[in-house]
C-alpha cells in the first residue's frame, strides 16, 4: 500500500498516519519530494486502506502493483542512485563498468585481469568464488580464497569488487571482501537468500532469472527492499527462449520497461546475454543506447584456458575496444563513462 | 565416470578398481545385476579413465552424460523403486497418489481434506508449510505449525506426508514430520539445498524448474545422488512457454524421455501443469498413460477460500472421480492404483 | 456476434432477426437444439448488437471471444462430428487413426506402408505430396504424382486419404485425390489459404502453428468456418519452446482446453509432437487419455531410408503395438477404436 | 555447395567448373573479389562435390550451412548493399528509416503522416494495404486502393514505399506501386510466396517469424535468393517468448549474429519488437548501436484512432525526437542518417 499525502499536509498529519500503520504491525518507509509518500509493507501481510480511514491530509491511497511497492516508480518517482564506494554511483550520469573473470582461478591470473581492466577504465572487478554450476562435477569455485584474491587484485588496481553469494552462510565473508553482493540468475527466487541480503549493509545486484517475467524480477527485488536494504541493482542477463544461436536471448527491452516501472538502476550483462565473445561488443553498445546504467562483462587474459565461460570472455584488447565504443555511445545519449 | 566390469570379474579385481578410485579421493557406488557397474563421483572433480589404466577385469569405461552419472540409465539399467514408508513404493507396479491443499491453513481444514483424500484412495497427504511466493506480501505458510498439523491429519487417516523445504535450516523439522521432502521448482538449482538434501535420510521429490531442460533437471538430481541420497523422485509440473491458456505448459513428453535417460521414478503434477481445475482430470489420465509413476494434485474442501492456488484445486468429489478415472487408465497400461 | 433466441421464439421472430442481419450485409449461420442460436459473421467487419435492437424473441446477444464465434462452444454447445467418408467420423465415440509416411516417395513404398497400417486397423492414409521444407535444397515432394500414388495405395487397402495443401492452386487436385485436406503448422496463419479452404467441400485439418496460442489457433479455424466450411479438425503437433530433448513440446493440455472453448474435434500428432520414435507410443496413449478424437502418426517400412522425418517414423510392428495400446486406453476412457 | 577457385585460376578453369555444374542441372552464381567463388544451387536437390571431382583450379569445396548458401558470408564475404531507388541504399554507411502507419486508412491520414515523416527525415513510407489479421473479423486493409494512396502520399513528399504482400496474386500490383515488397512474419515460411518473390524485380524485406530461429530465417531468405532475387533485407521484429511486458521479445542480438552469418543487411522494427510507444525510442537507439542498417517504425497522426496497432505507433513529435536521437547514436558508431 502506498499513501500519498496532500502537498500541504502537516508533519502532525503524517505522524498520525504513520502511527496508525505501525500500531497495526506494518512498517513504513518515507519518500517523496514535493509531497510525502509513505510505503507501507510487512512480509506476509497485505495492509488494507481501511487502516487509515478517516485520517486527514491524505491525497491518495494506492496499491502499486500486486507484487512490489517500495521498488516501484509510484513510490519513488526519481531514479535511485546507488553509492557503491570510492565515489562510484550507479544510476547517475556516469555509466559504470564491471569486468573480470567468470571465476577467480589463481592469484596471477586475477591480477593480470585486474590490471588490464583497470587500465582500460573499468570501475569494478567481478569474479566468482562460489560458482553455481549445472553439474556437480564442474569446477565449483575457490570459496574464501577466491574472495581474498579478488579483493587483493582489486585493491592493487584501485577497483571495487562484486561477487556472487549462493547461500546465507556466505554473506558475512562476502560482505567483508566485496563492495557489492550478487544474486545469480538461478537464485532470483531463492527467497531465503533474498531476505538475508535484505538485511545486509552492502548493495545487492539481483540478476534476472532465465524464466522470470519483469514483474517477478521486481517482486524479487521487493523481497530485498522490504527487509530493509534499498540499495539494489537490477541486472538483465538474457532469458531462455527457443533460439539457440545465442546462449540466452538478451532482452534489452527489459531495460526501458524496468526503468519505467521501477526507480532502481539497471545493469546489462552482454556476456551471459549472448554467450559469444564476438557479439558482446555490439550488445554492450546497444545496452548503453537502451538506457543501461552499468555494463558487466567477462574478461580473461587467456579465455581458451578459462575454467568456465571461456567462449564469452573478452580478451583485454577487445575490452579496451569495447570501452572506447561504449564511451562514444554513452556520449550520444548524454552520459559519461 | 562409469566402470563396467567383465561378467566374470572376480571380487578381487573389483576391489582393486575400487581401491584405485578411492585412493584418488573419489567415491564409488556399486550397481549392476549380471555384471558389476561402478559409478565414480566426487563433487567438483572429474575423474579421468587414466586412474584405473592397466587394471584387469574391466569391460568398459564411459562417461554417461557430462552432467549426470549416478542417476543415469547407463549406470543402473533397471528402474529405481523408492520406498516411502508404510509399504508405499514409487516406481513399481502401483501408481501412487499424493493429494492435499496447496498450503496447510488450519487444523480443521487440513483434517477435512485428509479425510476426503484418504477415503478416495490417496496414499500421501501433501501440504505446504513453507511457501515460496512471488510476492513478499503473499501468505508465506505456517512454518512448523503447518508441518505439525499436516502430520496429525495424515496420521489420523493412515497417510504419509510430503512438504516443501526451502532452505537447509528447515530440513531437520521437515525430516521429523514428513516422509518425503520436496524441492520446489524455483529451487531446482539451489545447489546448497540440493547438497544438504543429498545428506538427508528421507526420499526427496525434485520438481523441474520452469525453464529447466531435461538434462539440467537430471543434473540437479545428480547433486542429490552424489552427496549420498539415492532416493529421488523427479516431478514434472510444467514449463514456462508463450502459451497463457494454461498456467504452465505441462510437458508430458518429459516423462518417457526422463525415464529413458534415468532410472528414477517420475511424478506428474497436473495441478501446476495446467493451473485450471477443469483440466486436471484429463491431464492426470494422460500422465498415467504416458508412464508416470505417481500423481500429485491439489485438493481443497473449499477451493474458493483457499489462501493460495484455489483455481487449480480439486473439490473432494472431483478428486474421487479422478481416482476412478486414473484407476481405469492405470489398468489399461498394466498398472494398479 | 451470437444471438440466442428465446426457447419459445417463433419462426417469424427468427426470420425477422435473420433479415435484419442479412440486410446489413452480414451472414448468418443457425445452430442450437432447445433454442435457436444465430452466428453472425462477415469477413472484415464486426457486427454491432444495435443491428437487431428492438426485435422480439431475443434472449441474449453476445460476442463469444474477440476472435472466433462460429467455432466456439458458445455458438454450438454440442461436439461437432465430422464425417470424412466411408462412415469414418471424427468427434464421436470412435477414435480415428491416420498413419502413413511423411512424404509419398514411390509406388512400392507407399503401397507397403498402406498395407501395413490398414492391417493394423488405421482408417486414413497420410502422406505428403507437397512438402514445406525449411531449406530450398531439401526434397520438396512428388506433387500430383504423389497424390495419385497415395490415392491408389489407399484405395487398394480400403483407406481414406489426407495430404497437405500449401497454396490455393493445389486445392483442386488435392480435392480430387484426398478425403481430408491438411493445413500445415507453418501455414496456420496463411490467411489466403485459410479462406480458400473455407470454400472447399472437403473437411480441413488445421495444424497448430509452433508459436500459436490456443486462441490464435481457434481464430485461424474461424477464418475457414467464416468462409462457409464448418468441417474442421484441429491438430495439436507441439509448440516451440526452449526444450530440445524433443523436437517440439507436445502441448497435450491444449486438447482439453481447445475442447472446452470449441466444439471442433481435436487430432493429436505425437510424431511431430516428440520427433523421436521411441516416445511416440507413450504420447499416443497419453493423447487418447487426454481426450483426443484422433491420432496421426508417421509410419515407414524403412524409416532409416525415409526422405524426411525418418527419426520419428514408426516401423509397422511398432505401429501395430501402438494400435493395441491405444485401444486399451480408449476403452478406459469409454471410447472405441 | 560453394566452390572457391584458386587465386590464380584461369577463366578457362572457371568455365570448366561452371559447365560441369550446369550440365548436371544445377545453377551457378558467381561472387568473390580476390578469387572466384561459385555458389551452386537448385531447388529440391543437393549437389555433391563429386560433380567436379578432378577439375583443376579449385581451392576448396564446402557446404556453407545445410540450409543456406547464397545468402551466407562464406559465399559473399562483403556486405550486400541493396539499392532501393532514389539513391537510397540499405547496407552502406547510411542508416535508412522507414516510417508510416500500420495500415493505410484514408487519403488524408496517410498524407498527413507522409508529410510528417518526410519532414523529419524518413526515406521510405510504410503502410499496409493487405493486412494479415489474427481474427477474420478485424480490418483487413484497403487492397489496391491502399497501395495507390500510399504511392500518392509518398510521391508528394519525395519518399519511397514499402508494403506487405500476402499472396502471389498481389505481387504485380505491389510491384507497380511499391519500391520494396515486404513478407510478413506470419508468412516467413510461406514457401510459395518466397519463391514467387524470388522471381520479382523488386527488393524484398523478409520479416523474421515469431518462432523462427536465426538459421530458419536465413533458409527462408535462401528460398528467395535461389529463385534469382539477391536483393533481400532481413527484418528483426521480435520473437515470441514467455514475457508479456512487451508484445514480442525484441531479439537485438539477432542483428550481429545474422550479420556474422550472412552478407544481407538487417532492418530493425522496434514498434513490433516492443508493442509499446514509450519503449520504441530507446530500442530504436539500441538497434542502431547493435549494427542495424535500417529502422522501421509505425507513425500515426492520431494513434488513438488508428484501425490497428495504435498502442505502438509514434506521434509525429515522438518520431522527430527519435530521428534526432538515432542520428547521434549512428554518429557514435560511425554511420550517417
Amino acid at each position: 500500500m502506498i499513501v500519498v499525502m496532500e502537498p500541504n499536509a502537516s508533519e502532525g498529519q503524517v505522524a498520525d498516519v504513520v502511527n496508525a500503520i505501525t500500531r497495526a504491525g506494518f512498517n513504513v518507509r518515507r519518500s517523496g519530494m514535493d509531497r510525502v509518500v509513505l510505503g507501507v509493507y510487512g512480509v506476509g501481510q497485505a495492509p488494507e486502506p481501511e487502516l487509515i480511514a478517516g485520517l486527514s491530509g491524505i491525497a491518495e491511497v494506492s496499491v502499486a502493483g500486486p507484487h512490489y511497492r517500495l521498488v516501484s516508480r509510484a513510490f519513488q518517482p526519481e531514479d535511485s542512485r546507488i553509492e557503491l564506494g570510492n565515489g562510484v554511483v550507479v544510476g547517475g550520469e556516469q555509466v559504470v563498468v564491471m569486468a573480470g573473470p567468470c571465476s577467480v582461478e589463481d592469484e596471477e591470473t586475477v591480477n593480470r585481469i585486474a590490471e588490464a581492466v583497470a587500465k582500460a577504465g573499468a570501475h569494478i572487478l567481478r569474479g566468482g568464488a562460489y560458482k553455481p554450476r549445472t553439474s556437480p562435477y564442474a569446477f565449483q569455485g575457490l570459496g574464501e580464497e577466491g574472495l581474498y584474491l579478488l579483493r587483493q587484485a582489486a585493491d592493487a588496481h584501485g577497483l571495487l569488487t562484486i561477487s556472487e553469494v549462493m547461500e546465507p552462510s556466505q554473506i558475512p565473508l562476502a560482505e567483508h571482501y566485496c563492495n557489492v553482493l550478487q544474486i545469480g540468475a538461478r537464485n532470483m527466487q531463492n527467497f531465503t537468500l533474498l531476505r538475508e541480503l535484505g538485511r545486509s549493509r552492502r548493495p545487492v545486484m539481483l540478476k534476472r532469472g532465465p524464466a522470470a517475467t519483469l514483474d517477478e524480477w521486481l517482486a524479487a527485488a521487493e523481497y530485498i527492499a522490504s527487509c530493509g536494504n534499498p540499495n539494489i541493482l537490477l541486472c538483465e542477463r538474457g532469458i531462455r527462449t527457443f533460439e539457440t544461436a545465442t546462449r540466452n536471448t538478451f532482452d534489452l527491452s527489459a531495460i526501458p520497461v524496468a526503468k519505467s516501472r521501477s526507480h532502481l538502476p539497471v545493469v546489462a550483462d552482454p556476456s551471459h546475454g549472448t554467450g559469444v565473445r564476438e557479439h558482446v561488443l555490439p550488445m554492450a553498445r546497444a545496452a548503453i543506447a537502451a538506457g543501461a546504467d552499468a555494463i558487466m562483462v567477462e574478461v580473461h587474459v587467456e579465455p581458451e584456458k578459462a575454467l568456465s565461460d571461456g567462449a564469452q570472455s573478452l580478451t583485454p584488447p577487445m575490452f579496451q575496444r569495447m570501452m572506447a565504443e561504449i564511451r562514444d555511445v554513452a556520449a550520444a545519449v548524454n552520459r559519461g563513462l
